[in-house]
């Protein structure tokens, strides 16, 4: 895990985000604080020239609004033409059609190197790619998946029995709570998402999935308090896009080496500011990102591959 | 008070915020930490699917612009169809004509089962439902309000002497501060208030005054140092909207509770912060709300109810 | 310096912000800690009245978009109109031609008392307005300008030798780094892009500079961990339009106590937080400028005139 923390302090990636008004204060401050450098723009007149400047792009579909939706259309084709990472983080996207019908759009248009979100809203996302014909110039297998898996893709894009998103707010479902009992299902059920998406996924809750549908890595790092406050996923997307970017010849690593990080983040965080109260944690948790090098994460990382 | 905030922690409720971008992180950190769940959602397609997800609609002033205005009355129709809880947060209505106008419209078309602000927003606010008829279908009198006092609702909601808003930012006028040598004569005042408002309001400043319009709770708590952050007012309110939307059948203690709670954190915040400055103090404040519970509540809420 | 600061704390002068998304926030807090009373708003509809309540105008360019063009130029022409102080952070400028062009048209129809940013902003500034012919109306020459000086005004807004905005996001390039070795050539260069601009110019980084064109301030408070979070520079824009608000006498001297005082928080900050991270430095900074009064800020205050 070491070494991609490293790259991303080396390289010190600008990355462009279309993000919530939130959070947007958070993540700017998560991202100085990993090692990258923050732009924040939204206005579909400039997002191609501010994207073009940039290692990555990270797209947060929270507070989204008509004005944001081809500022991330724009944004993601030319960050795809490019070659720059681009993530996508559903924030919500159970929660109404609008967010479902621009998400399904933004899989269409725009190919994602990394998809993050607790497991309604990932298979909210699944569940929208098997409405219609793909069109897979634009929906292109990304580099670290294995092809040879996806033997039929319009099987992969049609209804999986058992998958459906039902996450009402921007929270999961707590039927879909991935556990120690049910994990072997869920590492299952994290690999279709991700052949199906064709994409990495990171699947956030009490346990992480990682998985490009081949390998997924399962992590342990965390703590419930991270939950107690806003923002802790909306920071983890943009930490991942930092690491995607100054990771490219290793995606999935990379992917998971930012959620050990930030997990492992938040475990400090509780370490340090006890039963404080949810300002402190948040503060803690910040300050935990900023002072984490290699090493520590190194020791601090607890995940398995299956 | 201490059952009304357990009834939050206990139920969770989910609420949606068409709020400010200024604040809009504290407030989603604060329903966190009172045990509440946030989503901030202002995109007209999607407020009415948000909100019937939800169990209350807190809609407040700050940053207004003209995109917001049709999402404010579509998501507080339906949370009105729905019987939700709405609650109105004036920020800065007396700054400008478009506040004001925005803020006549809403008062027609919504129903609100709280309005909270400091005593000129509220003032202003009253003076806006006098300039044309009623319509009663859409301002009918909320459950907690005795309607016996109502003798003449057009007087009620006509110029009432001595009740003008005169704020001109967001902050309070000091000549109309709430101080102990005129007490009685603001708690009638608020009283009038509510009753022309048709509605429950909170009026916070130095002593608080919750009523809806026949008793009148006067709450001391609070300290000076709240007002050297911003956002304790849209806090405020966002806790407000979920202390309601947990007890819907105590709704002006309910009120009464959430500003008590506020208030009291406040003090707590000032008490482990102590000199060290508006940063700690910020930090501290939502420390205090997130560890409050109903034992903690009860012994600091300090209030007379007149 | 002492002076300046208190006659903020005394006068507390209402600044309007048109500002981000991302660092509303913090610019809100800041001026309460310093002693202003903050107002955003940025809908065209209201922002002339808003701005006729206030006494300060703070234009930021982040998050820019199409909405907000009117609104900044409707609220800059009040400002001028009624003689407020209208500063402008052209935060990331160099970024998109959308930013740029909006800046030159600002440039253009507004006279603004200073202008705040790193050396690439500035620089991009500058070459902006050299693009066509001036409109001396309304960019009168400021009153603490040396006009003496300028002789030759389309020349000045002409192309000058060297100077070429080239930052490609929001920081500044590190060729343009003011260091000790170069401070005799960029206290030049930042007295002709002041005369170029015809306003004060306060350029921030590692030594900052804040000149009228014919004096220029070398500051050396500040600490690098500023630049580990996220809205110092908007902070400071803030700050720095409360002090000429509050200070319209003495502008040149009020823009390099701001500067001052912003810097030498950073130094507090990073004592008082040590290694702590990131997390706890945003704090302490926001503390160390509440708790800074007019003897902290004369004995810390770093600076010589050139």
């Amino acid at each position: 895990m070491k070494e991609y923390l490293e790259n991303v302090r080396c390289v010190a990636p600008l990355i462009h985000n279309i993000t919530n008004y939130v959070t947007a204060n958070d993540v700017a401050n998560v991202l100085l604080a990993c090692g990258a450098s923050p732009i924040m723009a939204d206005e579909e007149a400039e997002v191609e020239e501010i994207t073009a400047h940039c290692m990555g792009l990270n797209l947060n579909l929270g507070t989204l609004n008509q004005k944001k939706i081809p500022a991330m259309q724009k944004a993601g084709k030319m960050a795809n033409k490019l070659g720059h990472v681009v993530v996508l983080d559903p924030v919500g996207v159970g929660a109404s059609s609008f967010r479902k019908q621009t998400a399904e759009q933004l899989l269409k248009e725009v190919r994602f190197d990394a998809i993050r979100g607790n497991i309604s809203e990932i298979k909210t996302l699944a569940s929208l790619c098997g409405t219609q014909e793909k069109n897979s110039g634009n929906m292109a297998v990304s580099d670290t998946m294995d092809v040879e898996k996806i033997t039929d893709k319009s099987d992969h894009c049609g209804k999986i029995t058992g998958i459906d998103g039902s996450g009402r707010g921007v929270d999961a479902d707590n039927a879909d709570t991935v556990t120690e009992e049910n994990l072997a299902q869920h590492i299952s059920n994290a690999k279709m998402l991700s052949k199906k998406l064709q994409t990495i996924v990171a699947i956030t809750g009490a346990i992480d999935l990682v998985t490009d549908g081949s390998s997924c890595y399962v992590i342990r790092n965390g703590n419930p308090q991270m939950g107690h406050v806003t923002g802790a996923g909306c920071q983890l997307s943009g930490i991942l896009t930092a690491f995607l970017a100054a990771n490219p010849e290793n995606k999935l690593q990379a992917a998971a080496a930012a959620v050990c990080m930030m997990g492992y983040a938040g475990e400090l965080a509780a370490e340090k500011s006890g039963q404080s109260g949810s300002g402190t944690y948040r503060v803690s948790l910040m300050d935990a990102v900023s002072c984490m090098d290699g090493d520590i994460l190194e020791r601090g990382a607890r995940y398995e591959i299956r």
